[in-house]
């Protein structure tokens, strides 16, 4: 049986699909490491559809994601295609321009997902297309925004970084009992999912409370405690200057910031300034609380334990609800089990704060 | 490839574990209907191992599974095996013994997951194999136990009913908002969920501060509202007679008793003396905490929704636990999406009421 040319074609979008899938794997094991860049992946195909390149953004400095691609497929890449989380660039930052390397590398075909929403980087699709080049955009693209780009995406949208909040509780939603113990909720698989999202992320924040109460050195460390080479941000948001000098958030083991920031949208434009992009809210219910009233939680990690306590602190503090017809409502976009705890993971339907954020497309 | 005695022996081996397997399933469908007999499933296999008969307990008075699978099966049960959940009775009580009936059938391998824990209906096995059938106990057995049998064995072991607490909360555990409103925590999907639950169960639960606040009809309806043909019975602690007769509960779409039982254990006994085998326990957080504190909860059943209040009725009320190490915990039976809510099965790892139940073994 010979392939119809429709047929053929369908089997090019699938070998497309299929990268563009791999394109965001790859961006996605880069985040917390590209900032303030996107985390952008991308997969060269040779002519006959062979991957024979890929690559993720490289820390600030060093290549974009389709330079280290190319490198890689070498003079494989002469007639083939690359597939791109978005769109490569058309200006000369630290790095030359992407769509320049595309050019001088003879790929015939470039597939993306997210066209570049900035002025600054933009009209890199416009010179591909001058130089003779297939260009397709929008290709996954609700998933490539809501994956690794999803952080970039919200600054250059909200000039302010994504915010994930993690908590641990039990069933009955305790993150304490009566007596103030919280260790452990969960489980060693949990907690170790824990280090590998804050790896994802560029800072770490808690409160004062927390930073008292628990004393906690929100570093990233394996399973054997041993912290890994790159460290998000240890920020402690203390206005009244509460935390000691001696607490192990001050320790050497990573850079730490103490904030003074009197709101979430202050604390977040001293984050963005410095190059934050992705925020890992760890803090207790009284922080939890003051962010999902503005409206600025973009996901929610939450790690359900097994148990159940009937007393202690809940997971969230006041929230300004008083009727169930307005409660904060998520939709769950994964629910894994987690050794024996559970993991859900959530992104807001509908926010408190304000229009701005009802619909944030993050 | 002609087939070893060692091969035939072990794709015998499967096709009996895929026939218990069938007739746990056979078990569990019947569930609810049985009391105070065991819901047994049953399956007979042909000489070649072909299945050619299921059947499951029918309502009392009526026929018992074997007899039920039998009577499909026919001639095609001679030389058969017959694959059931629990150990053939070897007593006549309403329905003769069910070894006899086997025996009758010329089946000539009989598979048991649980063996015949009374001695009244005992010596079931011993009379198969002295008219020369072979029998094996033990097949599955733990699954078993925990499946559809947990119920009626709980019964034997403990005099009192198995007893399933189902919740709906937010995530952060509360089952209303401040203003004490409760509806709607979870969607349509999860709400059929618990109507399929009760259908399971022999009676519901409530004290009277549910009846009192939400006015539950407390019935098995379908996805428009109409009854179903069995109705568990509805059961409203109310030691004050607080409940009105005009409350929903004492329509007359299901039977319902008032009980005056001042402990949990004092309800579970007048339960199990009419009968009840599984109840479902409905109440809000006092009931439950009551129950918990008892170490009369068997399984939980809770339904999160993707929402958060901040404020509101927690889950469970004070279970006397003062620190972290303390918390009672809980193992996941299972784990599943339920529209967009969570549904999160999970039987007691630890009870709080005392060493009789620390390991009950259902």
């Amino acid at each position: 049986m010979s392939a119809t040319s429709a047929e053929s074609r369908a089997m090019q979008r699938a070998r497309e699909s299929s990268a563009m899938q791999r394109a965001r794997e790859l961006g996605a094991a880069v985040l917390g490491t590209t900032s303030p860049n996107p985390a952008v992946g991308a997969v060269v195909l040779a002519a006959d559809g062979t991957p024979v390149g890929e690559g993720a953004t490289r820390p600030p400095g060093g290549p974009h994601a389709e330079v280290v691609a190319l490198a890689q497929a070498g003079e494989r890449a002469r007639g083939g295609t690359a597939v791109v989380t978005l769109e490569p660039c058309a200006h000369t930052g630290r790095t030359g321009p992407c769509a320049d390397a595309l050019i001088a590398a003879g790929i015939a075909r470039v597939v993306v997902a997210v066209p570049e929403p900035t002025e600054l980087a933009g009209g890199g699709a416009d010179r591909l297309r001058a130089a003779g080049i297939e260009v397709e955009l929008g290709v996954g693209q609700a998933e490539a925004e809501h994956g690794a780009l999803a952080p970039w995406l919200t600054g250059v949208r909200e000039h302010r970084p994504f915010v994930v909040w993690k908590v641990a509780a039990t069933l009955d939603g305790r993150v304490a009992a009566d007596d103030g113990t919280s260790r452990w909720i969960t489980g060693e698989v949990a907690r170790a999912a824990v280090h590998r999202l804050r790896a994802t992320c560029d800072a770490v924040v808690v409160g004062s409370g927390t930073a008292l109460t628990d004393d906690p050195q929100l570093t990233v460390r394996d399973a054997d405690g041993r912290p890994s080479g790159h460290q998000p941000l240890r920020v402690v948001v203390d206005r009244r200057g509460r935390v000691p000098a001696t607490a192990r958030l001050h320790d050497d083991a990573a850079p730490t910031l103490v904030s003074r920031a009197g709101t979430p949208e202050a604390l977040l434009a001293e984050l963005f300034d410095r190059d934050v992009r992705r925020v890992l809210l760890e803090g207790g219910p009284t922080l939890a609380a003051a962010f999902l009233r503005a409206g600025l939680v973009d996901e929610a990690v939450v790690h359900l334990a097994p148990s159940l306590l009937g007393a202690g602190a809940s997971l969230v503090g006041d929230l300004g609800i008083s009727t169930m017809a307005r409660a904060l409502s998520f939709s769950i976009v994964d629910l894994l089990p987690l050794g024996g705890d559970v993991q859900i993971r959530l992104r807001p339907t509908r926010h408190t704060g304000g229009d701005q954020h009802a619909d944030g497309g993050s």
